[in-house]
């Protein structure tokens, strides 16, 4: 067993069996290594953006590390920005970045490159591995960091000599502990005090609290004091939907969201912070909530949600309160014209139980995406880290994760050509993948930005450079260009058609949606 | 004015004057700049990858640096290999980073991440703007650190309120003096002793060596002395063809290049080191000269080399020698079957006078590329970082450098896919750019070198992992999708007459070479 083999089984041993995968020449034996675990599935992604959003898709449904690999330093650098993004979203990564041997660095060859200094910035954790002898151990301590609670980016180097070099059996360290901490009990107390003061209450819920036993139980909190729920605009992954506890969404634009903040007397904040505004602006605040509003941090980013509102209904003695729950609310297959609402109406109407909605919608999407509320219960991942080229990745990678459930991709055009190459992963594995393309032919949402910004109305020249409506992208030439069936629509019944009938077979589908 | 615009004044005035860019929010008021300012154009990239890789294109013909407009630490990310392949180029490059005010920092929001800890590992000088009065002085500073010969990669970060607050006078830097260092007399007899003792000598020329003055001084010393003229395997621009000097190219492959270089019991570096491979291997050596072999560093990479060989001349008493030229070798147009010698000939015999040539194929072209040594004159240009997606890029900043001559980019189907966005901007703006994909559906050059590594024969799983046809890419729907009109070829004259008519009209055009 060489070094590169024993990184593999490594990662297999402790539940990573899936690698996200753009090599180069150094990796060869990483790729035989690859190609010699049956446990590993190797994912081919055309470019490394791909490849870390794909990372990023996997742990928002698996709740557990996807490993990539990475081609030197350019190739982690291709990376990165879907790192950036999910790092703010709290996935685990393991990160294996190919490297030249040592003797060779001393001659800085043309792929030489810093890359600690690359990966330390977006990596909780990097390591360079020294030996074949000890990767086994490297490889566990990487699988243990990305798999903490929050999850962390680990960033693992492998120099040539040390993948080709033979292995020995290591010990490994223990696997990381499972339990996570609740918070103490004289916090307990103070939120349940803050709650039984019947004063108007925000409870910010994030990451883990917006799913599962956690939600629930802060479903059963709010129905008890009076409390409202709310996430932050973007939230890793909410479930949501009828039957639901339902999450009141804090608005993105300054103004809208210190309109809805206004009214708290309390922001009592679960896995996250304050809310904060996403940019700066010459005249707006960062902070959003209202003077005298008063902020009581309850769970902190490492601690466990479920357990704390458990201890919180404990205190509160309301262990037996219901929680209220989502109604279902059917919604009418609109028609006519395509604008925010009846799109949105569209996707309420054709979302199928248990999917998965990946969103990257800015414009059209995204402020409407409260008008999906009553659809059948789905999953609803955002971007916490606001760099575009997100949603085609993420979607790839969670549908990878759950091959029973459609995942349906709402992006805006100018966001999927960044990283356009998911297509091609999606159909060479036969995803079952709907990409939602909101042509616009515009980054539209740097129009009301320039206008927020105090800019003013911008000039045809600054036009030309927000508008990409020359040439205008043909959507369903490019789906084709990648093995992506594809249709365009131009009406909300069509559009509503389309979602429909991309599920009816499996596989992966683009609609382009017409504006 | 604001600071934006005095960042934006300031750039023209030092000859500054075209920016690639992809904006976000918090660079509106720097889009108002530019669009305010009549003497700077602004270029809209879909991807930060094809923004840096065309300001590395502008300055392999300019020799001037452009700018670039990149959304803070993500959109740098998305820039960086690109930066990575121009900085091994030494293209200079000045690089505007957005960034959130630093009021609005301490909050941490989303997009925030160390942009100088991002920059540094590939930037030469990296500065973060402190205030909207200095911000000139800031910009001045950038534009001379890029135009340093060699070019460099100089970074500056731009936060939102040093570009919205008002920007009074500022005295700013003297313009960093043109005239470059020459070697001391001392080492030029020393290597004019070298070149006097008629021993094997290789002069190996790099950077602004293999063009203009320097290259005719340098023909001139080797046709005094009998030294052969090389360069390393990949330049950052040659001028090469019938008339000029010729130049031997180091092979690619160790083997090869130790054989290439066996009989020279001297190198001679001109703005480079001696050859060094790569990669590393398991069983070949990093350095590939020959023992005995003696290594000489005449022009270091910070001086003047048409200048070292006007002194060289004359030590040698040469400086009437006349250099030995390229003939022209008149290539009959080949026909049948597409390989890399009937496509080499086809190139050649297609090339116009005065184009430009961006070479990023790797296993159909690159090899054969002196079969085109005789073409009509023209300029060649090579990736010296190794991260692919840097041809179409590097091919649009060219296009836009020398708008009377054509570009032909011909690159490797897996390179072409990282930075295909290319393509739009080539369309916006109409640029007289040829792309050839050499479509093997595969990352062959991959699988040579998986043998090359030791790592024998690759088994179905690892191939499936280099190969990239499934599904394949359909390279005319994806030029159309793109607004580039695409033929396909499947014989040497289809792809000879497809290029000849690609030069017909202006604008790009698109040639799938069906391998």
């Amino acid at each position: 067993m060489n070094g590169a083999e024993s990184l593999v089984a490594t990662l297999v041993d402790r539940g990573v069996d899936i690698c996200f995968a753009n090599p180069g020449t150094s990796e060869m034996h990483f790729l035989a290594a690859l190609g010699g675990n049956p446990r590993m599935r190797s994912v081919l992604c055309l470019f490394e953006g791909v490849a870390t959003g794909a990372a990023d898709g996997w742990y928002r449904m698996k709740d557990t590390p996807a490993s990539t690999l990475l081609h030197l330093g350019p190739g982690l650098a291709n990376g990165l920005a879907n790192i950036h993004n999910a790092k703010r979203a709290s996935s685990g990564m393991v990160n294996i970045i190919g490297e030249h041997s040592a003797s060779h660095l001393k001659y800085d060859p043309p792929l030489n490159s810093d890359i600690e200094g690359l990966a330390r910035p977006l990596s909780h954790w990097v390591r360079r591995a020294q030996s074949s002898s000890t990767i086994a151990w490297d490889t566990a301590q990487a699988v243990n960091q990305a798999s903490a609670h929050p999850g962390q980016i680990a960033t693992l180097i492998l120099p040539g000599d040390t993948s080709w070099q033979q292995a020995g059996e290591t010990a490994l360290p223990p696997a990381a502990p499972a339990a996570r901490k609740a918070p103490s009990a004289a916090r307990v107390e103070h939120i349940a005090k803050v709650l039984r003061s019947g004063e108007p209450t925000l409870v910010i819920l994030a990451n883990k609290a917006t799913r599962g036993a956690a939600l629930e139980r802060a479903g059963r909190v709010a129905a008890a004091t009076g409390a409202r729920l709310g996430s932050q605009f973007f939230t890793a992954r909410i479930e949501r939907g009828a039957g639901r506890v339902p999450i009141e969404r804090i608005p993105y634009a300054v103004p809208q969201a210190q309109a809805f903040l206004k009214g708290f007397r309390h922001i009592v904040t679960v896995e996250t912070g304050e809310p904060v505004a996403f940019f700066s602006y010459p005249d707006k605040p960062s902070l959003m909530k209202a003077e005298g509003t008063q902020v009581h941090r309850f769970v902190e980013a490492d601690e466990d949600s479920a357990a704390a509102f458990e201890m919180l209904l404990e205190a509160l003695g309301a262990t037996k309160t219901a929680p209220k729950l989502q109604e279902r609310v059917r919604t009418a297959v609109p028609s006519g014209a395509l604008n925010p609402t009846s799109v949105a109406h569209a996707l309420a109407a054709a979302l199928p139980e248990g999917c998965i909605v990946v969103d990257e919608s800015l414009t059209t999407g995204r402020e409407s995406m409260g008008l999906t509320m009553g659809a059948l219960p789905h999953d609803l991942i955002n971007n916490l880290g606001g760099s575009i080229g997100y949603g085609t990745p993420v979607a790839t990678g969670a549908a990878l994760a759950c091959p029973d459930r459609r995942v349906f991709c709402p992006v805006g055009d100018g966001s999927a050509m960044y990283t356009i190459q998911s297509l091609w992963t999606q159909a060479r594995e036969n995803l079952n993948v709907t990409t939602i393309i909101f042509a616009n032919n515009s980054y539209a949402i740097l129009k009301a930005e320039y206008a927020n910004m105090g800019a003013g109305t911008p000039g045809a020249r600054a036009l030309s450079m927000i508008d990409i409506d020359r040439p205008r992208i043909d959507w369903l030439a490019m789906a084709k260009s990648m093995g992506v069936p594809g249709v365009a629509v131009d009406s909300a019944e069509a559009f509503h058609k389309a979602m429909v009938d991309s599920t009816r077979e499996p596989g992966p589908a683009l609609i382009e949606v017409r504006l």
